[in-house]
């Protein structure tokens, strides 16, 4: 059963850099994970989806963020279903937690059943050589799930290739959990596409249906599939990003809290005289005296290039801008028109968080939080509050 | 004493294939490092740099190929000074490494000398508050390197802090190693900004000499700064990416040998049918029947967004096309020009390496390849061979 929880109110940033200022300092990023947030995107997603099995996406390490410890507050909200990426994930998942079913997306080339019987886990089928493969004679047939592709053209079945005849039998005696499909287009509700995907999967359920005479269950919904409304929800949903925050919809606003806060510091403040050069290839000159914050955070932390000369941080929730190329674990910005008073070496730095949401930092670096969640998540130390 | 080392040839890219097929099937993305090329480009700079100490910058975990491994492999070269980014890198190193020289590059807010002590460490003076509250109580002074700030507006002291009579002192007294400083743009030989920088080294060198009487070390040059010329070397060179191949210069053919490839495999092949389009937001449209193949590598493991529908990988040394975006941990590419027997799945998949450098991959992605390394090293399983 899914708990209620009650919600505690948000840290301010002054109370976030007093409780974490210590951390911050230690590390060149500290990505600070606010569980009170997810708690309420997860109270949100629990409102709308009443009667769907939510099954979160752990996928990637919890997209970066830490599989284990993310997990850990998932099934603590009464969450038993999870979605992995390959089976070393859902061995490292399952050695923590007993109790819980783990689906694994992509198996690779082929199945080690010695595995997935020895841990419980339940496989996708995604191609039809698996299926083809897919052995009927054990007593308790393994459990699986059949992923049909409906219009991504990476993983699942054709429908021809689902559909033919040789496959009839084995499917009939199969041990089907869910019939699952994964949409292309899902941010945008107004794309006519997600209607031709939903359509295409249950046509797969019709036809299962007539070969083993049940209707077998389907998903087909990532976090931005829930938006598209109930009819994407059936019977199980996969977010992940939901959780997390990421607007799932490219046209409206965000109703998710933000989760995530990428912070530095500034580790050491300068004067620069004018028509000195900043960093690499002295790709910014300085057109007049200015005061410069080098803080501790570069490329090989998830602060991506991409950023030199074009970016800005927030101190003190007023914005600097990077100026010269990003470095390996260096960045340096602008600090000229900071009052002396507001601003020191050992001042936190948000790189994205509560002056720029997660989604606008994405853009800003030309993809999707998705990515940037993966960059930085993997490289900083996490703190979950 | 560096000793010289016998090359062995190099392996074939079938022999590649053969060797670590299946350890490339076991992972979303393998790096495989050339130890005997690594070795070549080490010969390489000991054969340049013949009177100077070669002290190789093991930074952010070797910038990404793990530091203890590779150090390893410097130490049987002969060499025994290292550069770290920080104390912790620092902590680490010495703890399996007695006999070596470490040296900090930048250890933060302030010192912890009690660290410092303990671990044998040597740490860089970077900023005019570090100096100032530099200790010189203690019997057996602390040896340090100082960082003079002649261009970069990053780190290190500039000139008249460094030599403001209040310090005048302390610098006669402390145990000062090498005077340092970092170059702007030393992958172009032709910019007279590097000769600007060495000049003001070499004369905050003099002013050491007038204070303590003796002429203090110096160091100035990373990778590409020894492709600078001899008078660059100065007492002691840092470099680290010219171990692994990256072109040191933007001018000229790259002297050294490549040591870094990325794999991934053939997940699953498909047959994709004209007007149907690949992966999110149906951005590639079909224009005929067509040869997919899914790769086992998307974003996640450090494979940009940015090469979604522009780049390409090499199968069985032919090129392949990125076609859709690329996914969090797999990507599609279109095979429909490769003969049915020189492709099947399973098979490796060069993201680069052989057929591209990473210095043309680095340049695709938009950026340098110190960031490729750093991002794809963390993500990848290593094998040095």
């Amino acid at each position: 059963m899914r708990k209620n929880i009650l919600m505690k109110r948000d840290y301010t940033s002054k109370e976030i850099k007093k409780l974490f200022i210590s951390e911050i300092q230690r590390h060149n990023s500290t990505l600070l994970i606010n569980k009170n947030n997810l708690i309420f995107n997860a109270n949100y997603l629990f409102k709308i989806c009443k009667n769907t099995v939510i099954a979160p996406v752990i996928k990637s390490d919890a997209y970066g963020l830490g599989a284990i410890e993310i997990t850990k507050i998932y099934i603590n909200l009464g969450l038993k279903n999870f979605f992995v990426g390959n089976t070393s994930e859902a061995i490292k998942i399952r050695k923590k937690f007993k109790n819980i079913n783990i689906f694994i997306l992509n198996c690779g080339m082929i199945f080690d059943f010695n595995l997935l019987k020895k841990y419980k886990l339940t496989p996708v089928i995604n191609n039809i050589n698996q299926l083809t493969n897919w052995p009927l004679s054990s007593k308790n047939k393994i459990p699986c799930m059949i992923h049909i592709d409906t219009g991504m053209n990476r993983l699942g079945l054709n429908s021809k290739d689902f559909m033919s005849s040789e496959n009839k039998t084995k499917l009939k005696k199969m041990n089907i959990k869910y019939l699952i499909s994964h949409l292309a287009c899902a941010d945008d509700e107004k794309n006519s596409f997600n209607t031709i995907q939903l359509l295409k999967l249950k046509k797969m359920q019709i036809y299962l249906k007539h070969i083993k005479g049940i209707n077998i269950k389907t998903s087909i919904s990532n976090s931005s599939g829930i938006w598209l409304g109930k009819k994407y929800f059936l019977d199980l949903v996969r977010p992940g990003a939901a959780f997390l925050g990421i607007n799932p919809s490219i046209n409206n606003p965000n109703p998710l809290k933000n989760v995530i806060c990428l912070y530095t510091y500034i580790l050491q403040t300068r004067i620069a005289y004018k028509n000195t050069t900043v960093g690499y290839g002295a790709s910014y000159k300085l057109h007049k005296k200015s005061k410069l914050a080098t803080i501790s955070i570069g490329y090989s932390n998830g602060f991506s290039r991409l950023l030199s000369n074009v970016g800005s941080v927030f101190i003190n929730d007023k914005e600097a801008k990077i100026v010269g190329k990003i470095s390996m674990d260096l960045s340096v910005v602008d600090i000229t028109d900071f009052k002396e008073s507001n601003i020191k070496v050992g001042d936190p730095v948000e790189i994205f968080g509560e002056n720029r949401s997660i989604d606008d930092f994405a853009t800003l670096n030309n993809t999707i939080a998705y990515e940037i969640i993966c960059q930085v998540g993997k490289y900083s130390k996490k703190i979950i509050y």
